[in-house]
């Protein structure tokens, strides 16, 4: 390795610590690789496979994300392995509602200063997180950008390809009046309404990371804030395999008030709040951070992390499926033919049916 | 629309201002689709076709990147509309040189307050790019991150997937030692080494984006640092259809010095700097900034931002296409069996002739 140039070190750029960072997480990405992966770390771009991943004639699914300002929670902590699952969890759920397992990975991590052992546990959490799910991390970018991001501030970005077969494709065509909503459990905030809970938290209440308040339950406000995005693929992908899901919704950024519109391919949601209880986070939240009910479920997840549709005379057996496998299921509403004469894909809607949150 | 949440507004996060932003830009993200896209911009995950976009037996190839700190260069100068096609030419490039022509793209604008206005011409600069090379704009994620960024600031990375038949794959198995070096001109720094010509111009020389110094030749300091990263795609395509490349290197961050070596399959490049002479840029910054010439062939492009092996009888061709096409184009060196006897695939390495840098 040649030394590093010493003008550009002066400058804030330290190209062999660029390298020591990658080289920490090499063994952690090999240990993603899957049968797809041609060729090794290091090269320009990730080479991948089709064939030998077994989805030739798939359609690919692609989306990116950021982790948004749990980032700034995870740099409060010092905690820097649980952000990058964070952000591949997210990543899968993003392309599993259409159907799609997740083939590859890459990530993007900018920081102001490369501190090799942070970026390293950046990149190593991405790779864990990649290699439990069964998909590869096949590349990425770090980027030491020093005047863009100050020494400590760092960002994190994400980008998946999956496969769905063109059958098996997700697309809202099998929406219908008279299916299910059920609702499975979020593990906290995942990714989304980050900087309303810091603000009430942090800048309204005071509190610091360590703060057990009474609303948590004995969990402190770290450890509720830091709770790591679910990926719900193992759990979904054998009622998908068996063409049990009508369709999905991610609950992300929106709430169940923006993303649930995304798939009801005309039909209103009619959803009961009363049939799930939000967990202690969300009510604390709510109550000491004086948020209403309607702007609640726009801004989290409220519990929810994912909205599967199902035939009514299927969801007895998804029901026992999802219980089989220790998940808490909630049967939270129904669609229906839309009352909405105007009703159209762009004008899709949802109906909450009142009920107050209690805290 | 459901009205943007009051108390996540007070937390600096304007969800209707984000769809807006994705809105203005959606006219040019549709210009950019390919045959291959399925579907309309705006759902969870985009969805591609490889048969229909006569990619169905090829190779996937990946690559994410960043624009690095030129961003800080265009905010300084309030321009918006560059650096997305900046990112898409890098990514294409980067993919390029192992034989893939671009598929589609997918853009990661973090932003600490979002500006419609800024985002959208960020995201059409993505698009614009995108259309002009053939590649879809696929989707993206554009996050609002108070705290994490400050007003103003933003961050820019991409994500591209292209495809190579198996046996067009430029993997470094038919670099052999005799092959010339053929350089190609780059516009200016591309998209790296930011950090210390920002240093040089503006901390140390106190210059100003609309100066024109005379080492510049008449163009202001804002253009030459904004000049846009070029894309080599439809250049040099019908010359990989016609495999008269046996491999290609983009000299991006690390220069020629750690870019070269990535593909020389255990040859030592000899490489005779006097072939070519910098641009004025590249000489400006190594004079008054003083920069020394190892340091400055490892930190900028000096003026080569891609590098081409050919067969020696080719080479005469290959010139007479590129130059058919407009394009100087250097003889800057050739590749000679490697004299290091413990030369490996991880020893690989690039010996310069030195010359002197004159400015």
């Amino acid at each position: 390795m040649t030394p590093a140039p010493a003008r550009y070190r002066e400058a804030g750029v330290d190209i062999s610590s660029k390298y020591e960072a990658v080289e920490r997480a090499t063994q952690a990405i090999r240990g993603s690789f899957t049968p797809g992966v041609v060729g090794d770390v290091g090269s320009f771009g990730g080479l991948f496979d089709l064939a030998k991943a077994g989805a030739r004639d798939a359609l690919l699914v692609a989306s990116a994300d950021g982790v948004g300002t749990k980032l700034e929670v995870a740099k409060r902590a010092g905690v820097y392995d649980t952000v990058g699952r964070d952000l591949v969890h997210h990543c899968i759920d993003d392309i599993l509602v259409q159907g799609a397992r997740p083939l590859f990975f890459m990530d993007y991590v900018a920081v102001g200063k490369m501190e090799p052992g942070m970026v390293s546990q950046l990149i190593r959490g991405c790779a864990e997180a990649c290699r439990e799910n069964g998909l590869a991390l096949l590349g990425g970018e770090t980027a030491e950008m020093p005047g863009l991001y100050v020494p400590g501030d760092f960002d994190l970005a994400g980008f998946i390809v999956g496969a769905v077969s063109r059958e098996k494709l997700l697309d809202g065509s099998r929406v219908r009046p008279g299916q299910v909503l059920l609702g499975l459990r979020s593990s906290g905030l995942h990714t989304n309404g980050y900087s309303l809970a810091r603000k009430i938290l942090f800048d309204e209440l005071g509190l610091a990371l360590s703060d057990r308040p009474e609303g948590l339950e004995g969990v402190s406000v770290g450890e509720a804030l830091l709770a790591v995005h679910r990926s719900y693929l193992r759990l979904l992908w054998p009622l998908l395999e068996g063409d049990r899901i009508a369709a999905m919704a991610h609950i992300t950024g929106g709430g169940l008030v923006d993303n649930l519109p995304r798939v009801l391919n005309g039909c209103d949601a009619w959803i009961d709040r009363s049939t799930w209880e939000p967990p202690a986070l969300f009510r604390f939240l709510c109550s000491r951070g004086r948020v209403g009910p309607d702007e609640a479920y726009q801004v989290f997840n409220m519990g929810i992390g994912m909205v599967l549709l199902v035939e009514p005379e299927q969801v007895d057996e998804v029901e026992r499926h999802l219980r089989a496998a220790g998940e808490d299921v909630f049967r939270i509403g129904t669609l229906k033919r839309s009352t909405n004469a105007a009703s159209s894909p762009s004008s899709r809607f949802i109906t909450l049916i009142a009920t107050s949150i209690s805290s």
